[in-house]
């Protein structure tokens, strides 16, 4: 039903220009740089003849062929005269970008519900208006002004246009990729619901995440939501949760905020994750993007710094959790290991000497251990002793990488300026890695939380 | 007191060595190649003739001048044999480095114990067992064998040697600097109280931040903090608060930890901050290090997103922060940077299209307006209309600087991997960026905290 917006053959831009200090250039560009660009583009701009080489059309009606997708970027009063050439050609699918409707006054809505009325007459559907657009990244599609993230198995929707670029910048500086992305804008046709139904059934989406402010047609959106939940993890982020953030989102998409407590709790029945901030949603994304669901929530902890294993044993049981009892058969199996300073307890502080050897052989035990579902490699990268400063970080991945990397694992690097070698690691070799003890204790709470919720499933 | 610890005129090291695979060789390095060091180094090593082109000494009995300072680094077994010989050289101040005492069994405790004793009776301070050393940045030592930090106006007192070097990392990637720095060990002598004495007034600490997992001498540690609370942004984070994290603190510095409710009360009491966790630590830190004490908590936010501005309203009041009303004199000076979509409120959305002179105009008639005391300029970093990805941190900046840096400015900047240059102009620039809204927002609520109380101490 949506599928035309993520796979149009044919797109005209309306508002096309050469003019790069207009978003009619930004969305012309982001589509056009992208080499695996299948779909043909179509400018459309009556003052020019040309833009970036290709041939620019008056107006949509001149162009000689079915056009599946149509991007509206002129300015906000003659968005209806455009919708209605749209219309006369049988366009499929709208997005209106232009900003200037709902979200500054009551003229502002009545124009866009005029749009929408007479767009769902002609049987078109559409998204915005005062959105950045649309990306399919699994076809090297970015049909936004935005920039285009790195490509994976993230689809992402939000209202906020640039939140959800705020959001893209957060996850590519984490390795993180898309598969598609879209931002709702004033939503006075497509929804969230309409999304969730698509990314359901959409192979390439396997962890699905909303930023959301406003919720419209409760009902169908929580029961599409358990759909999704149930199959895929989904990971949502509300705006306006409080009395300043609801009167600042509604001046924003000019809608009136839902309610946050019954929103939470409708979202935890669904089986999704509710966030309440950046960086946790951030933290869940990166563990359902790169890490298997634990079959069980038994944690251990290895360490070069007691002050991290302690802080993260707070985080972690402030969050429910608890440190697994190690078994004698891995304290045996440690052993040769560890120098005589080292107490065999979970955490386990190895001291500040321990390098790759001891980090890759102790990750390793720990993984295979059958009492242990989940395992944390905490690292100070030491500058002493001539370590290298990615020797742990490279010692736990070759464990992960040699016991098949059933169980999810979940390094804890504290490194600052020398972080860099480790985050290109990381992005390379599709390991994620946390930088605080309480952003790793968030995501291995996210994963128990789901893994909990599939076994009360079951049952 | 302590005085001689961080301005040592002569300092030995006993242990030293080349052999770059052993903590002694680490210490060496790191004090030698500070340049602007003055103190005069002593290696203490049987079996060298010479370490790093110095003459090294067979003991400490055998340098012929007067030792202020001596870091012993041989292993535990040996460590009593040489303070027996630093007491009879009446060498003034004693770190011992050497771990495997009391964090490992009773037999330690015994052993460090003694070695309290006769000290305490040769009239010698020591610092230790089991802990990474101290700095001194206003003259370029650092006696420990982890990193060297910037040079600044912090100074932080941890129990936990390797987690210190993790802050020390989170700080410097910040642009933070240090004055001293102090891992305080199994604390058989020196502990908080001693060092908080000592930074109370040492000019150089503008800010105090402490690292701790037990609190011994309690009622003497409270009157310090309070003392040193009153008149420096004094920041506190505990490791062991819960019983997981107690555990495995107990194990960690052969302590028992102290019960977090009851300590959250007194630290609060005594005026200082009590941080739940290492990001908020870090946005503390980096508030009071940047950051003047706001004179009232009227709050003022601009922003090219309207999801991050949502976003920190959110926070800010689950903060118990409210924004601002903004005045009719402030809508009006404001007008002429604004496109007529924005509407005129707080948090201010500019949309997606505002540029360098938008934010210097209106950060700079936040700044200028009385009925404000925060300014939290937002930026999502654009990747079109030709932008560049400094220039909205650039227009804050020139605001803030014209109005003298009066009131606290607290930009967050949502970049990814466009961080670099920002990054770069903060460190030069001295101003903070924030990451998050959250963490802004926790920044904000700080600095007012920290206002309110001293207002009340006023009446």
């Amino acid at each position: 039903m949506v599928e035309h917006f993520f796979y149009p053959k044919t797109i005209a831009i309306i508002g096309a220009t050469e003019d790069s200090k207009k978003f009619g250039n930004a969305v012309t560009i982001n589509l056009l740089e992208n080499e695996s660009l299948k779909s043909e583009i179509f400018p459309v701009n009556p003052k020019s003849e040309t833009i970036c080489n290709l041939k620019s059309y008056p107006s949509v009606l001149e162009i000689p062929k079915e056009i599946d997708l149509a991007i509206i970027l002129v300015p906000s009063k003659v968005v209806s005269f455009v919708v209605n050439q749209c219309i006369e050609k049988k366009v499929k699918r709208l997005i209106i970008v232009s900003a200037g409707f709902g979200e500054i006054n009551e003229e502002g809505k009545n124009v866009q519900d005029a749009i929408a009325k007479k767009c769902k007459e002609a049987d078109i559907r559409v998204m915005g208006p005062n959105c950045v657009g649309i990306q399919n990244l699994d076809i090297g599609i970015n049909a936004s002004f935005i920039q285009t993230p790195l490509k994976g198995n993230v689809s992402f929707i939000t209202q906020s246009g640039s939140f959800g670029a705020a959001c893209l910048y957060e996850m590519d500086w984490q390795g993180l990729g898309f598969s598609k992305f879209v931002n709702l804008g004033n939503m006075i046709d497509v929804n969230y619901t309409d999304m969730l139904e698509y990314m359901k059934d959409d192979n390439n989406s396997e962890v699905v995440c909303i930023y959301l402010e406003n919720v419209v047609d409760g009902r169908n959106f929580y029961s599409k939501l358990k759909e999704v939940a149930k199959i895929k993890p989904t990971v949502v982020l509300k705006g306006g949760r409080t009395i300043s953030g609801m009167k600042s989102a509604s001046s924003h998409t000019g809608s009136m905020a839902t309610s946050y407590s019954s929103l939470k709790t409708a979202v935890k029945q669904a089986g999704a994750i509710m966030c309440e901030n950046l960086p946790d949603y951030i933290a869940a994304i990166k563990a359902f993007a790169l890490l298997p669901i634990p079959e069980g929530e038994k944690i251990a902890v290895l360490s070069n710094s007691g002050g991290s294993a302690v802080l993260f044993s707070d985080n972690a049981e402030e969050y429910g959790l608890e440190l697994a009892e190690f078994s004698e058969e891995l304290k045996q199996k440690i052993d040769p290991f560890l120098i005589s300073l080292v107490k065999k307890v979970n955490p386990l502080d190895m001291i500040a000497g321990a390098a790759e050897e001891e980090y890759y052989q102790v990750t390793k035990a720990m993984l295979e251990d059958p009492n242990i579902d989940i395992v944390v490699p905490c690292s100070v990268i030491p500058t002493f002793l001539g370590m290298q400063p990615d020797e742990h970080f490279k010692g736990v991945i070759r464990a992960w990488n040699e016991t098949g990397r059933k169980k999810p694992m979940l390094p804890l690097m504290m490194s600052g300026n020398l972080l860099k070698p480790i985050k290109e690691i990381a992005r390379k070799e599709k390991v994620p890695i946390f930088l605080s003890p309480k952003e790793t204790a968030y995501a291995a709470k996210v994963l128990v939380d789901l893994m909990r919720k599939r076994n009360q499933d079951k049952i």
